[in-house]
């Protein structure tokens, strides 16, 4: 049972990110590197795409948060992401795992579950998604969601409580779950759908958030990321002509959110 | 003899592409393919660059269409374009060549050649390119074109005979033909050669537009692709401020674009 | 001593570059190549970023200036800058390093040094990875830079010194020096450092007006190319609600600057 998240939560571990910015690094796909790298400097953190074998280790040490995305793993990359996410693991560094149209694509849906077996701190994907990944669906096609989060419910609790981490859920009503609560916020805009990255920048704002997480806190920190990001989006779709104005619209918005915007606009369950 | 492409043709397959989103797979190059990706979400397809060995040529099997495009061919990806090529032939799957910066450069020039052989439906290109690639000139520097589209109209003609593909060659005036009919437009705007993938992105949504069309409908097809994206151009120039404001204005525009703009910009001869 | 760097000197050099655009061959990292080429575009220059082994080299001995960044250094890439930076003092290209993150990575680290012995024409970088590529420093974290500037003075012309560069440190006001004379700029807004490339650009920049520097002019290029850059970065800011509108915005004031402009704005000691 829970009651939702509440605006005080969002803007207290937002206010940590922007005050003490966390190094992010990403191991991300190629088509949404920048955007990325862009999203998490407009929220106030530092981005690094620390991806090549020997160094991702290391940095992974040193870094506030990870993210390991999926989209393009070409075969340096692959190594670079299990030495990663080892490297977290041993530093207690969080890390995201975006399990990028697992499934149905051999390479992929191989590394995704050896990742996974490293107990991720969270998992962000969309439905379909997140199915293929418990085994109880057979993904979407690419990047696409054909299933809706409601439906993933129960392959994102079993998740979390098979590798004890949070589970995010997105589409037009994100769901996130730690495997006993769920948390869902139903702000966001279809044009972020329109935005090539609009899910794996996410991604990397979880890891922002994670960071800045206390012990306990891990399933409000993933729904918080949630809550700004999809905040800004709604905000910036006001004022956008289409997608194109739309994503530099959302950078300024990210940039700008004010914590009384957060609490005349989240929508939360 | 032609007699031009009619607004009609161009208007039925972007509302096939529009109402049936096609899935576009694309082996692209590192520096356009969130350019491609943001493309092709604003004309309504999905994007998938799926570009690894292992999984281009099982996804090509499932996409709608794919792009192969050669501006930096790294060794595995150079892999997976055989790969996709190879599956797509298979699978039917409509596919695009665009031999980036052919001619003088010999990693890639040798993979063009091998791609060639596979026979594309489609190839996309500058001037110099086209004739590089038939052999009959030396390339341009880089991604410049230093040739005119109509003086590679007999480059053009020579490779669609051998290959059984359609050529559409870009520029002022971008030339589709088949080697027995030639379709010129004339839309379009030097801003979309200041902004970097302006080419390199029509690849992609001539994919899309080729996995709309009907049997037959290759060389209309592709040349409607380039009508839908240089009247786009030709639309977001006239309120640009500069190559920075063209891009996100272009996005737009395709997103927005109607018949009734299609009607009244379309030149075409 | 010096008495800054004169509007006329930044006008010259620009116009050579708009008149006769250069080439310019980038070897850069994942996040930003596409930034990196819509900058070259803007500025009037034609980008390439042939970044592969057996293409690199033969590339660097046509461009007109190379760029050489360390941001994300996968093994091809490391060996194609190797063959770029040869086949550049070869042919007598000039080249820039900018050496991303250098100091506690190693794979980076161990390469700078293998391309500082490689005598580049200049040096582009922030305070804490100058310190650190002449070894007075730790390096910062990531692409952050701790240190100022004027800190790294020392170093810089260390480095100026021994392997005969100019070498260009970016900050609030950018040092630029060639172990003998020094200029600094005091244009620029904070909005450049909340745009992944803001520093990885200027390289490239810094590349094409080398190309179009004539013999003893490296100095005066690299500092016009760091004046015409952070010029327009601050008429960009004038204008911009953020960092995500700032982007294209700089892009548009970038091939927009007049002589007037620079006459008007440029802060130079």
């Amino acid at each position: 049972m829970t009651i939702g998240l509440t605006p005080f939560s969002v803007s207290t571990i937002l206010s940590r990110v922007r005050s003490e910015p966390p190094l992010v690094q990403c191991l991300t796909n190629a088509v949404v590197t920048n955007f990325t790298a862009n999203v998490l400097l407009a929220l106030g953190a530092a981005p690094a795409m620390t991806d090549i074998p020997g160094e991702a280790g290391p940095f992974a040490r040193i870094a506030s948060g990870v993210l390991v995305n999926l989209g393009t793993p070409h075969a340096e990359q692959r190594t670079a992401m299990l030495e990663a996410a080892l490297a977290a693991n041993d530093a207690g560094t969080p890390w995201v795992l975006d399990p990028v149209a697992v499934g149905s694509l051999p390479v992929r849906t191989a590394l995704a579950a050896e990742l996974l077996a490293l107990r991720p701190t969270a998992v962000r994907a969309n439905a379909s998604e997140i199915m293929a990944l418990a085994g109880l669906g057979a993904g979407g096609r690419g990047v696409d969601a054909t299933d809706n989060p409601e439906d993933a419910l129960p392959a994102a609790d079993l998740l979390a409580a098979k590798y004890g981490c949070v589970v995010a859920v997105s589409g037009p009503t994100d769901v996130i779950t730690d495997g006993e609560s769920t948390l869902r916020i139903s702000n966001g805009d279809v044009l972020l759908t329109k935005v090539t990255g609009g899910g794996c920048a996410l991604g990397a704002v979880t890891a922002a958030f994670l960071s800045a997480a206390e012990d306990g806190e891990g399933l409000t920190a993933a729904a918080a990321a949630t809550a700004v990001y999809t905040i800004a989006a709604q905000q910036a779709a006001a004022g956008a002509a289409g997608p194109g104005s739309f994503a530099p619209a959302f950078l300024d918005a990210l940039a700008g959110l004010s914590d009384e915007q957060i609490t005349t606009m989240l929508v939360s369950a």
